[in-house]
């Protein structure tokens, strides 16, 4: 039972960590510690702000340092960063941002949740006005000004990665013209074949243009960004989105000797303990398990955020939880399209050093007499040896997100392909074919 | 390998089992005796064709007799009926309807797929125009033809499952003035609670009248059924339709000396086969193993005898199939509602011996800020000795029948519920929540 608990990072994986913490031991102190003036706010809703579909960045904050102090007794400070860590005379070093002004702050228990940083490529003009990256609400609010006062007319997003596409979409919705510049010939990350050709397809229809295995060589402008120069040749741009990807942000971690894992986030146990045992890490700063590889991964998630947050807080509290790991699901929604995704990728099953096969199929969402009945693509991966499931893809008009879950649950229980088959899923008309599309992938198998 | 492989019953379970042994065995002679003039149709569409979603009751039609010969070489006898089996001789005496003439079929494997029929009450005025009960197309086409020659304005529907709540849809789409009367204080055969509520609140809201723990004394008129009389008064009306649920047709398998199991249903093996080895039964005439409960099961539906006619048809033909079992999954569509449940429902599993606990949440189907997010109840089962999940209901607005795969899928690997919570279920603001549904109600576990 701490005395007092100090959580760095004051989003999903801190604020979770926080609040489940709180419901377990109503005395301890809870100090958060947050470097921007904003928490608990939902990352992925930001790119729905700026297509318009929700009326403020604001909306997506669910607290205020005030109410979590009220409603929880939790002690929020925004805009101070911790600077150093002593782990073992246990104090952090914090600075207050607004005064300039350094303390320290004693703590029984710790929390790393530090989050994860933008990547940047390394070419000039990434300071020029009209360039940003996306992560974090203070940039959300930055491209939100520049959208209202500027009006940009074209815009280029480097990465079509998840936030990629999402901004792609979003800025669409504002009538920007829109360029991504891919520098891998996939998509998504791991995206091939049939679904990359969809998902070019609807990207087709929707007027944007990609451009893959681009390498690009510079932000140009005065002042403000002007065009963007890359392999294929200059394009005109008034705005530049980087999206090619995230990384743990561990600077005061390793400068602590917490322990980082081969992927280069914070190692952490099931409990969500680091090397330290009164030290935590949780969110997109830590590895987490990944089920179907049996190894430490890095696979930033807001859900496995809330999940990691929720058990580190209900262990430093006294209490027993565990955080097993990932399967590696993801969805998106790209325009019209639903795109989902679980397990591994043809060519991580490979690397990985699984006989990989593949079934796939065409079928739809409904009876194919139902109306509103959608295309759905599925393409399942298991080994040939042992028979066991690998991952799934889906992608199409309706129905995939969810669908995805049950290629996940399969995964989490190592299912062999074939059981796949028995499984009893719901049907009716209005809601599935009679051969729900994984059921009817499987039904391929020879 | 036979050389005539003969099926009885032209439907879900008897057309798979034909199309699925001429798949593995491109020789053998394959007949299929069919006692109505209709073959290979979804009986579960045949609600949305009354309410005006599906343009006609042929459009639920896959294949026409001349179709399965000329594309598969499956003879196909149509109004025909099995008079008498000799399973020693192995032949049936099989009557032409039409003909009025009997011949004998030789055969080395026999499908009985004979299907279940409607359950009709011990009451005066079956026989009156305008009272229907509702399973095969005959009885929809008679249907048909009396809405749109009667255009009735008032309907009574006798039994409040799932094809009466979804007749009571399609009847108020054609303006007809409906009530249920339904014996039991349940509601879909086993709903109750706040379940129960939320479908009362939604026959409410669109205009249908429901009777509950009603007893029906008899349906009354001069040649035309004029009112019914029930325990709290008489109520007019134009039109009855009786719904109180569904029975195995056995007396062919019981007159053969084929085992019939407790629930009433035909006994089967994993492999389909019946008390005779070279005898088969599929669908709605057959049992199923019960996974959960781990004991045979009559559970009719039209997913279960599609898989285990596909089943059926690959063992005859010399492959290697099972059915292993359902867990009693159902979803239906009751107006604006989406209702899915898998599993026992709470009393099921008190009668089984279970320690029953239940969880139940609250939550929503897209992230809370996300356009179109809708309120989701779930309700989750489990048993306190053991921690196995024993059962889920869910009930919403949207994304609900797919969600209740994943209890399905739990309940066929015999999860326990803590690692429900485990569970790496996909998220993104317009899929869903970052606690899923069902991780937010399992998140509730002390």
């Amino acid at each position: 039972m701490p005395d007092r608990l100090l959580i760095i990072g004051g989003n999903a994986a801190g604020m979770t960590a926080a609040t489940w913490a709180r419901r377990q031991n109503s005395s301890a102190e809870i100090i958060v510690v947050e470097k921007t003036p904003f928490i608990s706010y939902s990352e992925c809703g930001i790119p729905y702000v700026f297509s318009g579909q929700i009326n403020s960045l604001d909306t997506l904050i669910r607290y205020q340092p005030q109410e979590l102090l009220e409603k929880y007794q939790i002690k929020v400070l925004i805009q101070n960063t911790v600077e150093s860590l002593n782990l073992s005379s246990q104090f952090a070093e914090v600075k207050n941002l607004a005064e300039n002004k350094i303390s320290k702050i004693n703590f029984d228990y710790l929390v790393i949740a530090t989050g994860a940083k933008a990547k940047v490529p390394n070419i000039e003009g990434l300071n020029l006005a009209g360039v940003f990256t996306l992560r974090h609400m203070p940039e959300a609010k930055a491209i939100d000004e520049y959208l209202k006062k500027n009006k940009p007319r074209n815009a280029v997003i480097l990465g079509a990665g998840y936030i990629g596409l999402e901004m792609a979409e979003a800025l669409r919705a504002c009538s920007i013209d829109v360029t991504i510049i891919e520098s891998s010939k996939k998509l998504l990350g791991n995206f091939d074949g049939q679904l990359k050709a969809q998902i070019i397809n609807e990207l087709n229809k929707q007027k944007v243009k990609l451009l893959l295995d681009e390498t690009i060589h510079g932000i140009l402008g005065s002042q403000k960004v002007e065009y963007v120069s890359a392999s294929s040749g200059v394009i005109n741009t008034d705005l530049v989105i980087i999206a090619i990807g995230i990384s743990p942000e561990v600077s005061l971690a390793r400068s602590s000797n917490i322990r980082l894992g081969a992927s280069g986030a914070i190692a952490v146990k099931e409990t969500l303990q680091t090397n330290f045992p009164n030290v935590y890490a949780a969110g997109d700063c830590a590895e987490v398990n990944h089920i179907v590889l049996d190894k430490p991964y890095y696979f930033p998630l807001g859900t496995t955020a809330n999940k990691q947050g929720r058990v580190a807080g209900i262990n430093i509290a006294g209490g027993r939880a565990k955080f097993t790991g990932i399967v590696g699901t993801q969805a998106v929604k790209v325009f019209d399209l639903e795109i989902a995704t679980t397990g591994l990728s043809i060519d991580e099953a490979k690397a990985a050093g699984f006989w990989v096969k593949e079934l796939s199929s065409h079928s739809v969402s409904r009876a194919g007499y139902y109306p509103g009945s959608e295309p759905i693509f599925t393409s399942l991966l298991y080994d040939e040896r042992t028979g066991k499931v690998l991952g799934g893809q889906m992608i199409g008009y309706e129905g995939v997100a969810k669908r995805i879950d049950v290629i996940a649950t399969a995964l989490f229980n190592k299912m062999k392909v074939e059981d796949l088959l028995q499984l009893d899923l719901s049907y009716a008309p209005p809601f599935a074919p009679v051969w729900d599309p994984i059921l009817y992938t499987v039904r391929k198998l020879k």
